[in-house]
Parts: structure tokens; sequence; C-alpha cells
């Protein structure tokens, strides 16, 4: 290869707003070279669609390493879709084709050929509705890998949450807050903060389950029973866990300094860090033996095929991926 | 009286920092005349200790709403406490004295002596230790006025989280948003948006419960079979209540416009609302008869007789009590 690796960026549902996304990166400048996984005529039709008017050039699998974007003009290892595809409108018959992409794009992670990967949003109906098993986009990348717990790492500027739970019901997350989770999943962002995001001994603030950290059992148990020992645990072996803080303490400045907060579940750490993004919001996934960063929205399949929807979410996971992987 | 009626601030736990905090509001300039309930002897003593150099002025309730504080002096409707007080140290022998003040207070705001009240923190638990019944202070209030079902609506600048459920242990959460708590709470909501914020026709967006508000049921029933029945029942009454919502995206631009959110629990609203407002957020209680707001922190035992609590929050609640008595 001789130069530096490029990125993988997987265009992701076809009918969604991501090919009209990758398209408009070629617009933009960026610190790493990259190239896309998608089905180039689909990308061609959607250029013409949207009038973002960039050159899409297509490069096989072997050769995408020696390739990358320059401005207006697009590297695209094709995929092709079985069936045509009409912004907004979804077909099942197009998921095989998809799930070979992100299979491509994670090989190439693996075996050097890529830097790293950032994913454009998949639509998960449309994959369970071709028959294919299909929990979520974080959940089939740590099966490629051979991960046994990825972690959601929500990053906005400064601001880094992570979840110990994510997509539950309310009702079932106090349950499903076993020690052990919480212990595998605090040892995984430590070691990739430590690893990916190359800070020296990395300092994170735990949230408590229950409304002032339950206030000294006033407020639920979970706070002193199953996470205060978890870190204690691991405060004892070294490392700057500490905690648990109520989560309206943990997000102030108050609540001192720290590298990343971990939020027991899902509406406790992202309407925060979703308000204080912006829209350029980046989710990355910890604990997969690649880096992995994705967008922090939908598919938004109204507005595919306009030209109209926001990149920066898009720019934002690009250009982390880029600092994740210079290393 | 002739004139405007003061506010009146209740210094809260005399062994915490709400003694120094309302001292050094003489030293500030605010936009309305107020008078402080607390013991003179403490606020004399509180004065030496942190070096607030303030003329600690008695004044009797009946006097009360004809004198307010003016640069360097700060009147002080007398209670007695009963305990010495030494910053710092709890004494359940002052608790009695404390809910005097606030019965003082609230009968002076509920005949039109007080312009509205502001409260300064209190330890829950010392009043306990001394054998009295007492859930909260908002809980003391809503008995003292009458009020069936008061509403903790927290303020930062021009983002207003309104609470559906406050202090419960999380699992108990679900179980405890019914259709008609949900129904009282954005009623009263809606209300107080009008009559207290002067408000036109308040538009509100309400969270769902669960992640992405349940995803079609995906992730929890709550939010197609609890909430959003009753945001139809609303709306199609006339009132501009919308959602559910998914939290993360409450409160974001792309939630369009708002005059308050609605969360459904402690942990999913205030952790924005307090990293967006830098501790100066306001907690003010709807539902009442009368104006009450309040600062958004605790005794801070550890600090209290130090001078160096920040008066910023204590500072926001009088200015938006004074905003909101000046109708």
């Amino acid at each position: 290869m001789g130069q530096r690796a490029p990125l993988v960026i997987t265009a992701g549902e076809p009918a969604g707003i991501g090919p009209e996304l990758c398209l408009s990166l070629a617009t933009e400048t960026l610190p790493a070279p990259f190239v896309v996984v998608g089905d180039p005529a689909v990308m061609r039709r959607r250029s013409k669609e949207t009038g973002i008017d960039v050159d899409v050039r297509e490069v096989e699998p072997a050769d995408a390493a020696d390739v990358a974007a320059e401005p207006g003009r697009l590297p695209v290892v094709p995929v092709r879709f079985a069936a045509e595809v009409t912004p907004g409108q979804l077909d099942p018959g197009n998921a095989p084709a998809l799930l070979d992409g992100l299979r491509l794009a994670v090989s190439g992670c693996l075996d050097g050929s890529f830097a790293g990967l950032i994913t454009a949003p998949l639509q998960k109906s449309v994959i369970n509705d071709a028959g294919i098993a299909f929990s979520g986009h974080t959940e089939f990348l740590a099966e490629l890998t051979g991960a046994s717990l990825p972690v959601m790492l929500l990053v906005a500027g400064d601001l880094r949450v992570a979840l110990a739970t994510t997509h539950l019901p309310l009702r079932d997350v106090p349950d499903h807050l076993t020690q052990d989770l919480l212990r595998d999943v605090l040892q995984v962002l430590v070691a990739d903060l430590h690893s990916k995001f190359r800070i020296g001994d990395p300092e994170v603030i735990v949230c408590g389950l229950n409304p002032h950290a339950g206030e000294g059992g006033h407020l639920g148990q979970e706070d002193d029973a199953v996470i205060k020992p978890v870190i204690d645990e691991l405060a004892g072996r070294g490392l700057r866990v500490r905690g648990p803080l109520p989560a309206d303490t943990a997000f102030t400045p108050n609540a001192g300094s720290r590298d990343a907060i971990l939020a027991m579940y899902h509406d406790q750490g992202l309407p925060v860090l979703k308000h204080a993004g912006f829209g350029n919001a980046v989710n990355v996934t910890l604990g997969l033996p690649i880096i992995r960063t994705s967008v922090d929205h939908g598919t938004a399949l109204d507005l595919a095929g306009t030209g109209t929807a926001d990149n920066g979410s898009l720019l934002a996971a690009v250009r982390l991926a880029a600092e994740l992987s210079a290393a």
C-alpha cells in the first residue's frame, strides 16, 4: 500500500439519506483518505437527484486501499442491490447485499486494508423483513469481529457518554444491570479510552441508577448494592472510576474532571449528550478489535433524495474515526 | 402597604449554606424588594464567620411588607431556633422553628403580604429525626396551601423541564405513570405556563417513557398505551401538547418549538437541564396558589460557614420569582 490505509464508509440503507451524505463528503476537506461501500448505480442516480455533483468512481475491493476520495471524486467499492432503489421506499430484497457490504468493510478493517469503519444508518426492520435475524448494526459488527461485549459511547465535543445498558424497555433496566455487566462495561470503557482515545489513565464518572444515586437507600437499593461494590472493586485495582454520582450532578462542572461518564441507561445519558452535541454527536462502538464510528441519527426516509439532509454527524463521525485511527 | 409587596425568602436549614446565601443577596442588585425569614442571631453570627458584611435588621411579621432589603441591609422576619447553630452540624431541635418559618412565609403569600416565596434548602432527614412526618419541601407547601398536585418545573435560561414523576426508585416509575397522573400533570403545567409565565397558548413536548419512545412497541408498551392516548385526548381539547418524543430528540432543535418539555422521570429530564444551566437552574413549583421558586442544590453542610458557596442558583430563583410575580 505504501500510504496510509483509507477509512471505509458503508453507505447504509440505500432508500435513506446514507448515499447522499456519502456523496456530500466528496465536497468536503477531510483529514484522512476514505472509500465508500455502496451501489455505484444508486450513488450516481442520487447525485443527479440531489444535485450533489460528484464523480462516482468504481474501485475493486483489492484496489480500494490505493484509491481515496479527493475533492469532487468519490471512490466506491461496489455492492449490487437486487432491486431498484427509490428514495424513501424500503425493499427487503436489498438486505443481503447491504450485509455483504458490511462484511467486506469489516474484513478490510481486520486485515489492515482499511484504517477504520464509519457506518451510515441502516433500517433494522427491512433486514428483519428479509427473514434475516438482525438485532442491530452494533451487534452484527460484534458478531463479525468476535467481540463479546460491544459498548456504546457517544461523543460530542469533549463530552463522552457510555451506556451500561442500551435498548431496553425502562422497566427492564434495573434487573439487567448486574455487577458482572457493569464490571465488564467499565473495563471495556477504560481499556478503549486508553487504547483508542490514547488517554493515559482514563478517569470515569459512574452515574447512579436511581435519582440522587438512591439517596442512601431511600430511593432504591441498586446504587449501594450493585453499582458501588463494582466501583470499589475496580478502584481497588487501580482504575480511576468513581461514583455512583446522581446523574443530574455527573454532567455538571461540580462533578470534577472526567474523560467519560457512564450512564446506566439510554435516556439517562443521551438527552444531555445530544442536547450538547447540536446534531453533531458521534456514536463509537468500544470493545471491537476495529475502529468503528457511526452517525447519531436514522435513515430519514422522508428526506432521502432531497439533498437537504445535514451531513454534520457523518462528518463528525469520519473526523473522529480519522483521529482514532491516526495512532 | 402602598408599594409592591416584597418577596419572602426562607433561609432554610441553619447549619447549611442557606443563611449565608441570604446574606449575600443584600450585596446584590435585585429587581424586587425582599425579606428573609430566619433566626437573626444565626444570620449575624454567620455574617461574622463568612465576612459577608451585612446589617441584619430584625422586622416584625406585620411590618415585613413595608420593609425591604437595600444594599448592605437585610430585613429578617425572626424565627428563633431552640438549639445553638454550628455550621455543618444538624440539630433536630431546630426543626419545629424551621417549619414555623415556612408557615409564616406561606401565610403571607396567601394573604398578599408577600408577592412570592423563594426557599433555601432544607435537610429532610433532620426534620424526620425530630419525629415530624415530612416528605419534602414541596409536599409540605402543597399541604399548607391545599394544593392537590404540585408539579416540579426546572428552569435554566429558556429551557423549562417539568417532571411527571419525581423522587421514586427507577423501577417504580413505569407503574406510577398512570393516565390520570399524566393528564393532571399536563393540565397543571399548561395552566401555570399560562397563568404564571404569561405564555399565551403554551406548547409542550412530552417525552416517551422508554428509549426511542418505545419504537412502536419494540422497546416497551407504555408510550403507545399510556402516554399517547392522554396526549391525543388533551390535544383534542385544544391543548398544544405533542409527543411522545424520544427523550434524546425532545431536547434538540430538531424537536421544534416548545415552551416546556415534560420528562417522565427525574433522570430523564434533570441531567440535561442542569448541564445546560451551569449551576444556575431554578426549581419552580407549579400547581400551588402562590409563586414558589427554590434553588436546585442542597444544604452543602461542608461549605456552611465558609462564605464560598455560589449564590448563583438563589439569585436566579429570586429573579425568576420577581418576574413571575410582576404581573
